[in-house]
């Protein structure tokens, strides 16, 4: 390890935003130095809670957040945020412009803030927003939010990340509550009806709890509903409440082990696909093959499954069948 | 190939609607004999449209693409319609059951309609979407429509299979249509305001007009927003028509050929990841061997990148630097 690596480390687990905003920007760009500085780090992770909160564009997560952090940080906690833009692989950044957040806490060096956005090949994003889970934690910040919108397929990945998934819902999401997707019920360990001043949230809130009644617990936990109305900081108190009660839950049945285990599992596979991918097209084919092989493909001189087996045929990887 | 498989394929070419069942189940389950089924068939493929249509939860995309499947039934065109839920990774399958689509095509052939969820490791899905959406081209269908809850990264990989990609928004999805996400915009070649009898519809659709302003114009094209009222068949045919002229604008161009193979190139790197991932873990490692190098990381004795490495060095790839 170099000298200026050591320093970097060491800048990182005093918390310093700057050094952990320059590995964030590692792991963005799959820089090199991002894998050693993680892997020195990874002994010192483990100890932060990571709160997954999803929901659909418009519902208010990301004020939900900010008011969370806010009395997390009133509770001396620090705080890291994770704010995740997946929607945006064409021009790699927000054209309208990453929203300005979380202006109050813009001086307070307990929380880290950080939006990212979809980078490289698939499942690029979700590889980056555990990595900088796993930095944010060894920076040691107690809580880590992850926010992210869905949900779809990649939301999921990065929600399981989460030691507790928050489902944030609105009233007026669709003609009623029927409409929402089965995962989303799946997926909430609390769910959380912002804007719940609004017309109909008393009927959406009913709905929500009669569908709530089909899912199965999932050890001995029944997902409760929190009003919150987060522009108004409402309901924030109850929701942090409810968060610790599932804390509490999961810590009581000591199952921590066998869901990290888990967790690791797909954390590993998720890991090993990146680097495969790295590895077989990286370093047996060039562009110039692969452009020709998808030529082939797509004037129908070759079929898909014949093209990915040559590639690995070459990569020493052939069918043995 | 043997003539039952045989048989099986030339069943499909002729639209048999349970023989295209057979071979969807087959695709969902990554049985054997799906590949084998879909190398036959691929040199008939490359005749279809594809519809990819988008939005969130209860922006009323199923009525939307039913509506739209009957008027190209109408014209005499056949077609093809994959729902894909990727909602539901832990119990396999909707809680709420899967609402009963379509009810009104029930007794044409010309229309096949299949929803999909989530199966196997990351990508799978998109995977199998691609796969049947190759499959019901081969079929024959001349429209195939793919319908995803998004967007998130998923569905990005999955309506990036498409030709033609709608975005379907509707008045009150939040405040206004700046909570909407960047990404949305820049997927969307045609965004339908459904449901646009409802209040605030004006208001929303002048600010998609002119976020729409902000965003760059790709090969000439505009992105035009249609209203409609998809639960009253209403603007379903100016819809129809601006799907026309997006696909006439393109065909003008003659950049199909560059498209298809961006879209093959894509496509193969999917193929090859889940390949891969079969390939490495399946063969170089047993469930309990993995169990315990993931436990190993879980408990801090060994870092994640170093357990990766380890894996592919049992591969035959491990790291050369």
């Amino acid at each position: 390890m170099t000298i200026a690596v050591d320093n970097w480390i060491e800048q990182i687990r005093a918390g310093d935003i700057r050094a952990i905003s320059r590995a964030v920007s590692a792991i963005e760009n799959r820089d090199r130095e991002a894998e050693e500085i993680l892997r020195h780090l990874f002994p010192f992770t483990g100890n932060a809670y990571r709160i997954g909160v999803t929901g659909a564009p418009g519902t208010g997560k990301s004020t939900l957040v900010d008011r969370l952090a806010g009395l997390y940080r009133g509770e001396r906690k620090t705080v890291g945020v994770i704010a995740v833009d997946p929607s945006s692989p064409f021009t790699g950044g927000a054209i309208l412009g990453d929203r300005v957040r979380m202006q109050s806490h813009a001086t307070d060096d307990g929380i880290f803030i950080r939006s990212m956005a979809t980078r490289g090949y698939l499942g690029g994003l979700a590889q980056a927003t555990g990595d900088t889970a796993l930095l944010l934690d060894a920076a040691g910040k107690q809580i880590v939010m992850i926010e992210t919108v869905g949900v779809g397929q990649g939301e999921i990945e990065i929600v399981r990340l989460a030691d507790c998934t928050l489902v944030v819902l609105m009233p007026g999401m669709g003609d009623d509550v029927q409409n929402l997707k089965a995962g989303l019920m799946e997926i909430g360990d609390i769910f959380v009806l912002n804007k719940s001043d609004r017309e109909g949230a008393d009927r959406f809130d009913q709905q929500l709890r009669a569908i709530l009644q089909l899912v199965p617990e999932r050890n001995g936990w029944k997902p409760p509903v929190v009003r919150t109305i987060a522009s108004e900081n409402k309901g924030i108190d109850e929701l942090a409440r409810q968060i610790a009660r599932f804390r509490a839950h999961f810590e009581r049945l000591q199952d921590r082990p066998a869901r990290e285990i888990a967790h690791w599992k797909e954390w590993l596979l998720r890991l090993l696909q990146s680097r495969l991918m790295e590895r077989v097209v990286g370093d047996h084919m060039n562009a110039a093959e692969f452009e020709s092989l998808a030529t082939a493909v797509a004037e129908r001189r070759k079929d898909p499954y014949a093209a990915v087996n040559e590639i690995l045929a070459r990569a020493g990887l052939g069918d043995k069948s």
